[in-house]
C-alpha cells in the first residue's frame, strides 16, 4: 500500500496511490497519524480499501501532495551514515550512530517550495531514506525491529551548515527551519520496496546529478537504528527517522556550493517515487 | 492563573491551583494544548473561571500531576545560559544561545520518577526555567518577543552526561530518554510571577542544597532567547523553552557525582512552586 495526503497545507485528506492513480479514502475518517499507526490503521485501512475498491474517488493529479504521514511527535535523524559522506564533509566515519533531532515544524510536502532563511548563506540538500514507525519502541532488539516498521518514505534533509556548524551548539539550529524536511511523495508499506538495504537514492541540482548513491553503503543499517535510536528515547507511532545521506552535498564541493533562489532540486529512491523543490528566498 | 493537570498519566484533566486548592476545570471542555493556546485559551478560560467560581470541583491532594501543559510540538533547550555553569563543565560562555532538542517523550509530571535509563551511569539534574510559548512565533522582534508568553513552570533537564557528550554526535542522545523533562507542578502566567528576571532556583539531592542559582545570571534573557529561537524555527502555541541551568550540576562536581537508585532530588524556582523526583532504575 502506499499512503498519500493531498489538499491544503494543514488540511491535508488521506488518501492512496495506485499504480499512477491517486484515490482519496477520507471515508476512512482517519488522518495517517499517531492514533492511526498504534491502533493498526494500516490493517484497517487495507480492509476498507478492499471493501471500497469500487467506489473510491479519484483525486486529481493537480492537487497538492502535503507529508505522507501526519505531523510525529519527533523526526530523529542518523548524522554520518554513508562512510563516502563522512568523508566528503572531513569527519571520521562514527562508532556508532549519531542521532540529533530535526523540529517537526519543518516538515513539508515534497513539491513544496524550500524557504531560504533569513540571514542564510549555506542551505544544503541531503536525499535520504526515512522510516516511519509503526508501533511504540522502547529498548528494542535488533532482531525484531522490523515488526516496529510502518513503512518508509523519501525525505530531503535540507541543512543550513552555518547554522548548524558554526553558531554555537549542536546541529539541530540548522537542521530543523521551516520547509526544511520535504517528505514524500507517499509512504510505502515494506512489502512495496523490496530490499531495503538495496535502494538506488539520487538527487539532482537544476538537473545535474549530485548525489547518486546506494542504501547498500548505509554504515549502520535500519534494524540497527531502530534498536540503537530506542534505546535513547521512546519512539511512537507515526515518527520519522531519517537515515543519512550519501555523498554529494554542497558541503562537499570544492568550493561549497549552495542552494540559491530559484534553484530546483529533484530527488528520488528506487520505489519511493520522486520529490521537487524550488527555492525561495525569505520574504517575510 | 496557574494551571495544572492531574490524573493518570495520558489521561490528565485540566485544573487550576488557587492558593493551596486545586479546583478541576474538566467542563471547560479543553486540554492544555496546541489549539488551547493558539485559540486564546488562557483568556477564555480564565472567564470560565470567574463564571464558575462558586461551583469548581476540588481535586484531591492526592491526586497525581501530570505536567502543566500536554504533549507540545518541541521543547527547545539553551545550553550554557548560566556563565558559573558554563565554567564548572568546563566550557566557554557561549557568544549566542546553544540550542537543542529535547524529545517529548520525556516529558512526564513533576513528582514522577525519574527512571535511570539502562546502562546509563551518569544520569544528572539541571533546575530550569521554562517558557510556555503562547502563540505561533517566526522571526520575533526581541521587543516583540513578551506577547508570545504563555507562561513559566518549573523544569528538571535530566541529562545523561556520557549519552549527551561522549557517544557520538550531537546532546540531542543525552537530553531526551524517558522521564527526564519533569515539568510542573503549574504553569504560572507572567501576571503571577513578577520579575522574571530575578527568581531564585535551586536543587537539592537528598537533601543537600546542590543548585542555589538566580535568573539575574542567566547570558541570555528570556525575550532575546525567544527571538532568537523563533529565527531558526517556528515555535508552536504550547512549546516549551528551557532557559538553562546554573552551578551545581553533578558533572561539576570534583569528582562528579550521578544520579542512583533511591536518590531523591527536589527543586523549586520563586513562584513556580517546587518538584520532587525519586531515581529509579529501569526495569523492563
Amino acid at each position: 500500500m502506499k499512503l498519500i495526503r493531498y489538499g491544503l497545507p494543514g488540511q491535508e485528506k488521506p488518501g492512496i496511490l495506485q499504480g499512477t492513480q491517486r484515490y482519496d479514502v477520507s471515508a476512512f475518517g482517519e488522518d495517517y497519524n499517531e492514533a492511526f499507526f498504534e491502533h493498526d490503521g494500516l490493517q484497517r485501512l487495507a480492509q476498507f480499501v478492499r471493501a471500497n475498491a469500487s467506489q473510491l474517488p479519484l483525486v486529481a493529479d493537480t492537487e497538492r501532495l502535503g507529508p505522507p504521514v501526519a505531523r510525529p511527535s519527533k523526526i530523529v535523524c542518523i548524522g554520518l551514515n554513508y562512510s563516502d559522506h563522512a568523508r566528503e564533509v572531513g569527519a571520521t566515519p562514527p562508532v556508532e550512530p549519531v542521532l540529533f533531532l530535526k523540529s517537526t515544524t519543518a516538515l513539508v510536502g515534497p513539491f513544496d517550495d524550500i524557504i531560504i532563511p533569513r540571514n542564510s548563506v549555506k542551505t544544503d540538500w541531503e536525499v535520504e531514506l526515512a522510516v516511519v514507525i509503526g508501533k511504540r519502541a522502547s529498548y528494542v532488539e535488533e532482531a525484531d525491529a522490523a515488526g516496529y516498521i510502518a513503512g518508509y518514505t523519501l525525505h530531503n534533509d535540507v541543512s543550513e551548515r552555518e547554522f548548524q556548524m558554526e553558531r554555537s551548539g549542536t546541529w539541530d539550529k540548522g537542521k530543523g527551519c521551516d520547509t526544511f524536511a520535504p517528505v514524500g511523495p507517499f509512504l510505502a508499506t515494506p512489502d512495496e520496496v523490496g530490499d531495503v538495504d538495496n535502494l538506488r537514492l539520487w538527487l539532482t541540482l537544476n538537473g545535474t546529478m549530485v548525489q547518486d548513491g546506494t542504501t547498500a553503503n548505509l554504515i549502520f543499517n535500519i534494524p540497527f537504528i531502530i534498536a540503537y535510536v530506542s534505546q535513547f528515547m521512546t519512539l511512537l507511532p507515526g515518527d520519522i527517522i531519517s537515515t543519512g545521506t550519501p555523498a554529494g552535498v554542497g558541503l562537499g564541493f570544492k568550493p561549497p556550493v549552495y542552494l540559491q533562489p530559484g534553484d530546483v532540486v529533484e530527488l528520488g529512491i528506487d520505489g519511493l517515487g520522486t520529490s521537487r523543490q524550488v527555492l525561495k528566498a525569505y520574504a517575510g
